[in-house]
């Protein structure tokens, strides 16, 4: 890994860590959860929830962007939750109502990066959260990955982005930095399709 | 791919599908919602939603045993959420509050599948869903796996177990019996690592 790539990496991160968290009440807003009794061929019923997402599934498409280069473009956002409260990882998104993941999949990495790419190839799908959720992602590599565009984020998206070689975006898994399931899967399963490595 | 064990693969499919499914009211038990906000280190504040689950983050620990005859175990168990209403995969289950996660898994192997395992070894972690949940799973390998014991489970958990090799149970990720991340990444993660491959 480069020395100043990790640099730049690493004031992104700073820019966009939570320095403090105040839980709020209300009823929740983005996700739901509804109930279910489901009764199984076996005859037994058995009682499951299902985590709802803006009312829908919560199916999602993540992106590995192929510049001409062939690097690839990282992106680096708040996440809350985790440790580190930032996440770096590939660029990713829900699945609006009525979109074709591929459609999808342009969109969120023009949004998230201003990059655009008309060569899409589907990597892999799967299932989230199976035992809980309908959501059921897929993974796309975007070949001629170009910067045509500027970043267009919604209001309370801070998103930076990052390009680096295939090779280090694997070493910041191995180093700890790519944490999420969603971009850990996409670059395992683009090692045998990317070339030059 | 053996046929027999493909037929049997079916048969737990068929038992285990979901016939009827019947939403219900009241306020959801296991999973619930927690709302935030976020000052960020920009100084820009963000609104965020993280799922619960039994009151824990929902981490989860991932078992891919390894039997002596260098076979493994999976499970199938129902999902009614996804397509076709049942899901295989390996041995998996929430760690509980304050237990280690090589406990839980040694724990969750034991109940699901009656084999005992007393050497693991960590192969990956990762945060399953980190938008908007603290949930950071662990996966092991479980070997010299031996059946030594009874399945124990839940009320409500109606899980078959099923003994494959191990290239067997890559075939059943390509061929789309095995759909979730946690499995699909805790094969992948293992085949540097599986003997006589």
């Amino acid at each position: 890994m480069r020395k100043e790539k990790l640099l730049e990496l690493k004031q992104y991160i700073n820019e966009l860590k939570t320095v403090k968290i105040e839980q709020i009440l209300g009823e929740s807003q983005f996700i739901k959860v509804n109930r279910f009794n489901c009764l199984l061929n076996n005859q037994k019923t058995i009682f499951r929830e299902e985590i709802i997402k803006n009312n829908l599934p919560g199916s999602a498409v993540i992106i590995l962007p192929i510049t001409e280069e062939n690097n690839t473009i990282l992106v680096v956002e708040p996440r809350v939750f985790t440790e580190k409260t930032v996440g770096i990882g590939l660029p990713a998104g829900y699945i609006e109502k009525g979109e074709q993941p591929i459609v999808a999949a342009k969109r969120e990495l023009e949004e998230e990066t201003g990059y655009v790419s008309n060569n899409l190839i589907e990597l892999t799908k799967f299932y989230q959260d199976e035992g809980c959720s309908k959501a059921y992602n897929i993974s796309f590599m975007a070949l001629n990955a170009k910067k045509l565009k500027k970043q267009h984020l919604d209001e309370s998206e801070f998103i930076r982005y990052f390009e680096c070689t295939f090779d280090e975006a694997l070493e910041l898994v191995d180093l700890g930095y790519i944490e999420g399931v969603n971009s850990i899967l996409t670059l395992e399963k683009a090692k045998k399709y990317v070339k030059g490595r």
